[in-house]
């Protein structure tokens, strides 16, 4: 059976956000319909406008529908000079959210993936090398994910910064703060064991 | 550490979807941004469409667009006379799944709930009341839930329906299909032991 054709869609639309399978999309429907449709018609603009205005920082390449993101505005956090890579915007959410870090980032959106079309033209690298070429970087921190692809991807770049003879360095991958040491696998205790600092 | 105004605004609506906590809401809006811009659209333009124009059915108060309902419309459905009464849309999609039911329904968008507010008025018995009286109605079906209000609201509709002389019953409560005696909770069984059947 199906319902009318405007709730159909809108079930079907639903159906593509990340995680929501049909039985979702049709209670998120139902709810939407039933109690929430001014939060319905927020939710529409709300995306109509993200999707069409937000594009990529010029400096940075983190969402922001205006020309620089925050961060790449404050002159504060240009003056360290390091540059922080990561993959996601969401991983430089993670990062402020710690507060410590007070560089600026430069988002990758992915990592190397060949077999996918993922060159260092979609990663935006050839922006990055243009910034270590003409600013002032004094470190080039890699925070990429510790997978195969974000290994990867980290070394290319420090290719890049070898290149340019800027200062690169990757974030310590080891036993989580909290973690017992009994249930970490065994690639973490390797890689704790090989970045261990002397005291 | 905030996003740009745009996509704190997409975030922030997200988290309104049921279900949809902070981080789901961040990993919808990214993937969103990231990969489904065009789905994004679709997703905008299917909520502001049914948002504004999905009302209630005329006759059985499901949601739809048009003036009845694609049930209501079909000659066929009405020739049996029966209606059936069931709390939600979603309930008339479980029943319609099985194909066994061949009369029309009654959507109540809700039961009985006096301490919310939500009295007769509300869930248009009013409207069910007028279709008993000038319809020619066989039989009245109660698919309400077997909850305390849904029990509550089935016996109120029940004195409606005796007081038009039309024949009323309820849907059967007992051990579901695939089910084993040992697992059902104790008020399923003893329904499905006074709800027995001569053989």
């Amino acid at each position: 059976m199906k319902f009318s054709p405007l709730v159909d869609e809108l079930i079907h639309a639903l159906k593509m956000l990340p995680g929501v399978g049909p039985k979702s999309a049709q209670r998120m429907a139902f709810q939407l319909l039933e109690r929430e449709r001014k939060g319905g018609l927020q939710l529409a603009e709300a995306l109509q406008r993200a999707m069409s205005d937000v594009g990529h920082c010029s400096s940075c390449r983190t969402f922001t529908e205006e020309d620089q993101c925050s961060i790449c505005t404050s002159a504060k956090r240009g003056m360290s000079g390091q540059i922080c890579v990561v993959e996601t915007p969401a991983d430089v959410l993670a990062i402020e959210t710690g507060g410590h870090f007070t560089g600026r980032y430069f988002v990758l959106h992915g990592h190397l993936s060949p077999l996918d079309g993922i060159g260092p033209d979609e990663l935006g690298l050839s922006l990055l090398e243009q910034q270590l070429a003409s600013e002032d970087v004094s470190e080039l921190i890699l925070a990429t994910n510790p997978t195969v692809e974000g290994d990867a991807t980290a070394n290319f770049i420090a290719d890049i910064a070898r290149k340019h003879e800027v200062k690169v360095s990757r974030i310590a991958h080891g036993v989580p703060v909290g973690g017992e040491l009994e249930y970490v696998d065994s690639t973490t205790l390797a890689l704790s064991f090989n970045g261990r600092l002397p005291l």
